[in-house]
């Protein structure tokens, strides 16, 4: 091969296609710096990682049992490369809580973050003329390792005057007998959706039907505040096996740790057949996975986590939620048609017509970074145009101030028609 | 699909010739079970985890940089995937100490230790036809990765009565269009081998005549011990691009907290194209990486550890050598054509026509784990059949009754006409 060809040529086609929140993000910030103004800071709606904000700060609990495990000197060495065998206990055990059966160690491997269980899942079932079907609007980085892995996506629709729910007709139709899995996200991101017990039941029952398998994206997990209790996809492990994948980033407010899973919910034994296990314990192998003493503290955090710990997320994001929804009732080019009952992120139609000078929803994104300092994500990098993706996980102040900030700028962009 | 292929009828081809040395070290560990005796504790000369030893203890420097950043609440939220800024600088200026040139946090990409650094070269190098060129023996993740990238291996042999060099007419005979890199580890795992100045750059000249790059694998980086100092490949960066792996793993003793690198040693700029550096940090957007207040702690571990710390291990290792191969004269049916320079491990050639009832390297560690409960790798695990590898990282004490040990079971396995 010529050096000038190292790498690269190769992905090339994989990767025009895909479009990663970060990387729109960075653009979006280097778009504030070029119009910078000391008295207005910059106010971040547009990435799911609350740390940014003081209000969000893991417990106490938390952090201690990682600063022990560290001290302990017991876990400087390597972990096995699916996890350590107590976390993965503790895994199972604290997800077992609200399954009608009991997952073991076995069931769950440990990744870094919830990002890894993604491109796992996706590697894992990965053959030629393997196809998933994906959320539209859904979360990038599932395009980004269907690419990597050689994995076609085809794309059914989440439904928004129906709560964002899947559409299953459009599943019916969109599988084949190539397609490896279903993925859904619940809580979801980016709508806020919390899918009711019949709806994830209909999912199972659809893809038991269609002879594939569900991934079932819980990194929201619990993180509900609605009507709709959060309920496990893995309930429904005997009809259809489900991979679960999860992590401590949300829940417990520590993105930062890299501590995820995945897991199989699976009581038939699909996943349990030598041969599977093989392969997939191979390919953690080579993975790295988290650090040895984040892993051992890992029974300590899930056990002594208080409930308050908790309520207090869960009250905050409702309450900044209700601020988010009650500013958008006062700008008109905006609006939502379901308002989020779990997750940190809601999708909210944007209507250009009202606007004089914005194309579309990048155009509206990144006037907003440049004139108010208010970033916020283009619906399109998670798959719909002109709708925009809202972070409600950040503080009172800041949602608040961001919120009346788009206002101004609607106010000065509207068309004068929109005005009156 | 059908279910009950969900996973692994893809992958089968690629995992019965893939053997992992932890997968072998599990088995081995098993065969000490079954013959259990208390009188005899388990010596491990198998893994390349020296924590287990309270003597590689790391430095309390380091252990203080990570409470630290974990007690500052500044670093719970996501690091940016290539890594924190402040780490890949640190990184950066710590490898330019022993270059002709000067990198920059540009080139350094942080990883889940060297593992997944190893793994992420492979699959960015992937494209069809590929192929690589791995040392034998060598380090067998490589194979295990280039086995899921789809990466096609080739072997060159390490030459014993070399001090294991590089053969280059080998090279040379292997590679052809579709040879993508040639992978050394230098310090060697499982040799020892510490390559001079001349060796390596006749590799890079090598490379570079074939059009490919090289991949230096240097997480034993700087524990050398003999009469070669360490120079790393990077020094022949305007010669070939070379990617540089490596971690903290080794050198500051805590593989458990996965912190590697993955950097672009390319005075040439053949790796900063933009769209290679897009591939890149587009495939970084996948892996999780490791935790961020880890990567935060970097810059002090790296600026504030004593030349006394690495100096202790690097006394260790020599001592520790020294009692292998002492005991090992006293034992005829092993030997060693090469006494290590670096790294932790050492390939000894294994008579079999001494052993009466042990017919190969497997054998031999399994009849050796039973009756003696010590765990050596066999040869064959790294691709040199009837050799064996023997891990010095211990401490005095279980290096030298494991020696006596592995006498004893020569002693009762002996052919009648050796003991003579």
């Amino acid at each position: 091969m010529e050096n000038d060809a190292v790498v690269g040529a190769n992905h090339e086609s994989r990767t025009t296609s895909t479009i990663t929140i970060k990387g729109i993000l960075s653009l979006l910030m280097a778009s504030v710096g070029e119009n910078y103004d000391d008295s207005k800071r910059v106010i971040s709606l547009g990435m799911g990682d609350p740390t940014i904000y003081a209000c969000f700060r893991t417990t106490s609990v938390a952090e201690e049992a990682v600063a022990d495990t560290l001290h302990s000197h017991k876990f400087h060495g390597y972990a096995p490369t699916a996890g350590l065998l107590q976390a993965r206990n503790a895994i199972a055990e604290y997800l077992s809580r609200d399954l009608p059966y009991q997952l073991s160690s076995d069931d769950v491997f440990i990744t870094c973050g919830c990002t890894q269980a993604i491109d796992v899942s996706i590697a894992m079932l990965s053959r030629p003329g393997a196809n998933i079907l994906l959320p539209r609007p859904g979360f990038p980085i599932y395009e980004l390792s269907a690419a990597f892995r050689h994995v076609e996506v085809r794309h059914y629709n989440l439904q928004p005057e129906k709560s964002w729910e899947v559409d299953l007709d459009a599943i019916e139709a969109l599988a084949d007998k190539n397609t490896v899995a279903l993925v859904i996200i619940n809580p979801g991101n980016p709508c806020g959706n919390v899918y009711t017990y019949n709806h994830l039941e209909k999912i199972a029952e659809t893809a038991k039907r269609l002879g594939t398998i569900v991934i079932a994206d819980e990194v929201y997990g619990h993180l509900a505040f609605g009507a709709n209790p959060f309920v496990p996809m893995g309930v429904f492990g005997s009809i259809v096996p489900v991979l679960t994948l999860g992590s401590l980033s949300k829940r417990w407010l520590v993105p930062g740790w890299r501590l995820g899973w995945f897991v199989t919910n699976d009581p038939c034994g699909t996943f349990r057949k030598p041969k599977v296990v093989e392969v997939i314990k191979k390919y953690f192998d080579l993975l790295g996975g988290p650090a040895t003493f984040i892993q051992a503290a890992v029974p300590r955090i899930i056990s002594q986590t208080e409930v308050v710990f908790f309520q207090k997320t869960i009250d905050h994001l409702k309450h900044t939620l209700d601020i988010c929804c009650q500013e958008i009732e006062d700008i008109p080019c905006i609006s939502y048609p379901y308002k989020p009952e779990g997750s940190m992120a809601m999708m909210v139609k944007l209507n250009v017509s009202l606007l004089e000078d914005i194309s579309d929803d990048f155009d509206f994104c990144f006037k907003l970074a440049k004139e108010e300092s208010v970033i916020i994500v283009p619906g399109t990098a998670v798959g719909l145009k002109d709708w925009l993706r809202i972070t409600f996980a950040a503080d009172h102040s800041a949602v608040r101030e961001g919120m009346k900030r788009i206002k101004s700028f609607y106010q000065r962009h509207a068309t004068k028609s929109s005005k009156q």
